[in-house]
């Protein structure tokens, strides 16, 4: 297999989305100033780190010099530009959303570059596209959202990381991997969130 | 030293019932589906992937196939079976003792074949057997067990796991070192349980 | 830049100070002997540990032989000298920014080290300065302190760190460096505390 790199600009916008969504927490949640900044930089590049030491990789937010300065400044924003901000909090949901998506895409793709099997690529991504936001919710004091109970959340992302190797395998381009396991995940994200579409309680 | 590495079962074993413990501990707590088969995964993959992490080493969960196939099976039977699996609900105290000594014994021999000495070893080992537990808790909402107040559970992980590393040293066999390992953490731990000693409150 | 390393006695000074600060959260939240020992070693070793795997190395914790001792001893000392420990919890406030001051410019000096940049540098101090503490909370079920609201925590953490890698980078003495860094974390925070400074909720 070739390996085919993503294009920095889809980690990066994964940070940035995931960041938006970190602050977003962190305004409904009533915290400071720091924690403001604290969880956009937790939501921004939580998922990636976790991704890297998992794959024992020195995490690329802190070797590149991008990633912090993207996580950093889009806390910044959403701070100065706070009523602005506040009324991204109904887009909650969609931010999240792609950033699940974007994050799973990342994470399985760094994950079969570096030689793992396909279902530790997709396990990698699961973790990728969810780790942002249990840190969020562990470090602002809330039970985590992942195991629910309800709407499909982490389905959603190992679908959609699943989605993503398969089209890797069979020899796809990256961007038709990208936009069918964007699709995936995205779609059934929010479909799960407005029809209130839960997996069943075992 | 001669490094032995103890069998691959011995691990897999650890993985299954690490992974029982984390489905019933979600069906306890009435998590869904995917909590269900999620927990399964974090109580069958977490401790060995927070030992592979500190050994600096990509974790085997996710280099070797048999690992994450082992955790997700064990969810998903338990998801089918589910009317059989409650009722081992009342074993749930014997599967957590049984997968915190196995992995107690897996950190531990992975320490030392790792070159580290024999306390970072024996800590390994602790940390490895109640990595696991403490992300089922931390995920599900719930305040970790592990520092009590309530019976000797991470005494006993540090008992076992200082008992394999000790008899080990003294150049014992590898089966013997595993026997005497399993019957000082499970039996402490079980002790514990049915006569309700805890240590004492500082 | 020519690798000065900081002195060993300055990182085992933060183990030992974090160790304080851990045994004393626990003493405070009524946690057992078991808990006393084991919030001990979370405090005292928790922000190297996530230091060094941010790192990618293996964690100084496990293969230096005087990591784990210290730790583990001070826990024992905390809970043996238990009336005269009592005694240290109004200092409890200085145990904390101390250990945050020191663990910043170890951090902070490690990642210099290993050929980080400034900004992820000072964000590696941040991350060790404030690891440990949050380990603490988690695993005694507490919302982490670290986000507020509340006197200035991170933000201290965060000014010490990046004073320590400004004064580096001007090439000035490792010692000058130290105290530049020290007294800008362990000022601003103990300032915050006594004139309940807080950043303001955003």
């Amino acid at each position: 297999m070739e390996t085919v790199t993503l294009p920095l600009g889809l980690d990066l916008a994964a940070v940035a989305v995931g960041a938006i969504f970190g602050a977003l927490v962190a305004l409904r949640r009533d915290l400071d100033l720091t924690g403001t900044i604290g969880l956009a930089v937790c939501g921004g590049l939580g998922g990636g780190v976790v991704r890297d030491l998992l794959l024992n990789q020195m995490p690329v937010a802190l070797t590149s010099g991008s990633y912090l300065p993207v996580a950093l400044g889009t806390g910044v924003v959403m701070l100065v530009a706070h009523p602005q901000a506040q009324r991204l909090d109904d887009l909650l949901d969609v931010f999240d959303a792609v950033a699940l998506g974007l994050f799973a895409i990342v994470g399985a793709s760094k994950a079969l570059d570096a030689g793992l099997g396909s279902v530790s690529a997709a396990a990698v991504g699961v973790v990728a596209a969810t780790a942002g936001g249990v840190l969020c919710d562990l470090l602002s004091g809330q039970r985590p959202y992942i195991f629910g109970p309800g709407p499909i959340y982490g389905l959603a992302a190992a679908a959609g990381s699943a989605a993503y190797v398969v089209v890797e395998r069979l020899g796809a381009s990256i961007p038709i991997g990208i936009a069918v396991s964007l699709v995936v995940t995205v779609g059934l994200r929010l479909l799960a969130v407005h029809r209130g579409l839960s997996t069943p309680v075992a």
